[in-house]
């Protein structure tokens, strides 16, 4: 039987300034989302998603990637259980041939039933396409709705020339809404300071940061993208924490040998639909970027990018050999696999959607709550149930 | 929590014509449902079946297969845990010692409690049963109920004298209604185009037909059993179908060297409750019958029956012989093994109540339809939760 | 979405005089429950259980255990993820680093956060431990209420003075209703005729009693333990019954050579909230208790546990090493775990709440409706879905 919400809505009053974001359990429509890296989908092959529990069938041809919902509009098999591709134009079903054009959908022809009416006239649903900087975004959005550009819904600076990016996919087990929130995780250090990264960068890791906490800038003008930023440089590092009667029972981590460079990250930021952006990670100049992309109520797909300006073809390749030989080891496989961790361990308890009731928040998870809130402010519909079935 | 329904009943109004087959999905009570091949049960043996998602206890006793409900009544553990015959007319429940006859359930006694008044008081549910060309039916059915004979609820032919059948049973991973459904699926012929079947036998397949489209009968008189039949021989055949702007872009099978015999089906016929009979299949003169007996809401047992009229027993080895090393391999493990892998694909889609409106059927589907208003209206109820649980 | 029960209401009225104990499917509030045999924490370790579908994570430290809720408060992240104790007093969330004090729950830290508000002001839920005969107990109770001893809470005899106890636990796929029940199955001898335990004791084992059936002690008074005693000694032992129209096709067990000695259990008895205890079992003099705690709505944890009362430490290294060469063999892995296999036979139809009603119970099962009634009458609330999500 079909529900009508992914939630139990009875909890909305207590969510009242974020509702939105609380219904949102699989993800907002009418935001463009990361489908896949390019090189996943060599011309001519075909790769089928769940995003958004949507199930999608895309194929790259001719150098275009396309997209349409895995699903004949005929009798409801999967496409993608068979795919027959008898001109580049076109899928065919390969039960009993609906045939689809890439491009639009319509029906060109029925191989079981060449005179149908249905020919010229049904459609399946189509899925608009870009692709940026090595990867692949679908928009999945309501019918008829105007198509906003890419650049809307990927964090500034992504899309920058010169940008040179290389990363990971994967799925995390956990509810997607933990990915952005971990990007304003003020207080989550301890968890960090045992990562192999730290030793192969020498890089700092306070235990938190004591002052101001005036670091939350909103970006939430007229212009897209919009998103939270955590400022958190401004204020002082500690690196030293009492345990209960125990003085200084847990520290930090400082090496002595760091130079003039800078080695610590000093903004992260989350945008929407759910992008991370992390500048200074995990080098200097370097820029880091996660997408977190509902896949159903209790899983996402994670991209992990680690990008670098730069110039001339050969720094584009230096960069690369130090993302094969330093970066995914250290810090995709290492530094962020603790963060999926704790998202996979979190996602068993919010996936009660009481646990969004029943947290205790300290004061420095505010700009958790912003993040709702502006989520919630721009939401432009929420998937349901009826979305997918 | 026990539900008054396996359907959501809200999309009623949008099935009106055929609401009973679309509430019937585990099946429609009374009538008789294929068990198990008289092979699978030997003298003295028992076998545990799940049917129409009843589970319930046979056991061969000199001869006769017996059924009861595979449910103690007293602290309902299955009988089939351990099954113990003390006597060839009762069975024991191997935890208390209640012990009831096959023959009409009494409790005949308690080893635990030889004076409860339950003796000759308390009862079993017990199936009745009977046998035919190796194959083992059971009568799912109401109590007080008339028991028809078995030779309403199988196909016409099915029961000729001389028929000798061969077959193989197998869990399909769909609800059953996909079942007969394929058997009046009349524009599914370009999935077998790679039959390995075509080979072998040089069978022609055509695309489709074009044509009148008059040949779909209704079984529906006074008399039993009732059905459609799809006489589809009377129309033109097709083995060109363009795709898009290709031409002629798909094709279907004609060999050179067919000669006089012919190579085709000419009819195929749904028959309640449930059986496929395809005339002509998978040679000349030969009968295949397929049985679509729900388990539960998304598994059915098929059952794969290819037969031949035999006048001598050597006429019968020879089809016995023929069957093992051609029809087994090139029929059931390949030409139905197609349709057995459209039904768990569709059967995916179908599992959401919602999918019964939103297919789209072409018009060449309408006999579908008139097997689900037929079906509609000779339900003599169908089964609920309630039933099972 | 939380339910309100774990059981349908609707069948309420059918059990008017035991509804607590129907509706205490995940077990009965503010009793204390077995948690685990001490020699499964050593001093210094943790050990994470679900009880009563809570998850307790429990730590020794300096000899004495502690219980805290095996949830982090500020999201929800189990601490037995990754369980940090930067002191012996406490245990810090591997995430963000709250600490929480073992013997009260309290804040002392945050190690994100450290001038957050909520240190000193909230708290983890803590559980009361005790110890006793080698095995932990947890009092699973309502905020605020009194605890009472232990001694409330266990069998008669189970904390004598000069009592060994040996024992194994288990994890059985059945609600834990049906583990007291089985306690007082007067009617089920004939389920363990088979047993390699009658040959290695050369046990009497009749297949029932006949007779007056007045053993039916209700221990109900103001003091605690509450149970109920079948004392069924005192009836006449019967060893052959007829099945059907052969007379005497079952036999219990009697073996020539019993000597003088006792060679059959007198009483068996179940106590509140759940805990067998067995008279002269496995051994003439010893003691078996058997205690049921509830995991969830279908499993539960069985402390099989074998006693004898020593008065000297040679008795003592006897007794164990009796335990580990026959009793672990005959009683435990033998004659109890054909009541496991009953129970997880039973609790697949229990597991459905209409089963309660559907059974239907000989008169001499009628203890297991007086035990019914008595854990209603002295229920103190039952486990319900919101005190575990």
């Amino acid at each position: 039987m079909t529900k009508a919400s992914f939630v139990d809505e009875s909890y909305l009053p207590n969510v009242k300034t974020w509702s939105e974001y609380y219904r949102a359990k699989v993800g907002f429509r009418n935001y463009w989302y990361a489908a896949c890296l390019s090189t996943e989908i060599a011309d001519g092959d075909w790769l089928a998603r769940t995003i958004l529990g949507e199930e999608i069938l895309f194929r790259r041809i001719n150098g275009k990637v396309h997209a349409i919902k895995d699903r004949c509009i005929h009798r409801g098999v999967k496409l993608s259980n068979r795919v027959e591709c008898h001109t580049d134009s076109t899928i065919t079903c390969w039960w009993h041939g609906f045939t689809f054009r890439w491009t639009d959908g319509a029906v060109t022809n029925i191989v079981g039933a060449p005179e149908s009416k249905l020919i010229g006239r049904a459609k399946i649903k189509v899925y608009p396409v870009d692709e940026a900087q090595g990867m692949v975004f679908v928009f999945i959005g309501d019918p008829g709705i105007d198509v906003p550009p890419l650049s809307n819904h990927v964090p500034p600076m992504f899309l920058d020339e010169g940008r040179v990016i290389e990363g990971e996919v994967l799925v995390v087990e956990s509810n997607w809404r933990l990915g952005p929130e971990g990007g304003l995780d003020e207080i989550h250090r301890y968890l960090h300071r045992t990562s192999t990264l730290l030793l192969e960068t020498k890089a700092t890791m306070p235990l938190g940061y004591r002052g101001a906490k005036t670091q939350c800038e909103i970006v939430d003008g007229e212009a897209w993208p919009k998103g939270i930023i955590d400022r958190f440089a401004s204020d002082t590092m500690y690196f030293e924490v009492d345990i209960d009667t125990a003085p200084g029972a847990v520290t930090g981590v400082r090496f002595a040998d760091t130079g003039t460079k800078k080695k610590r990250t000093v903004a992260t930021s989350s945008w929407l639909p759910g992008v991370l952006r992390v500048e200074g990670f995990p080098e200097d100049g370097g820029c880091f970027f996660e997408f977190y992309v509902p896949i159903n109520e209790t899983q996402h797909r994670c991209f992990m990018m680690i990008s670098q300006t730069c110039r001339t073809p050969q720094e584009a390749a230096q960069f690369r050999s130090r993302y094969k030989t330093r970066w995914r080891r250290y810090a995709v496989q290492n530094f962020l696999r603790q963060d999926v961790d704790a998202r996979e361990s979190a996602g068993r308890f919010y996936q009660h959607d009481r646990a969004w009731i029943e947290e205790i928040l300290t004061e420095e998870d505010y700009m958790i709550i912003e993040w709702r809130k502006l989520s919630s402010r721009h939401s432009k519909g929420v998937q349901t149930p009826d979305h997918i079935a």
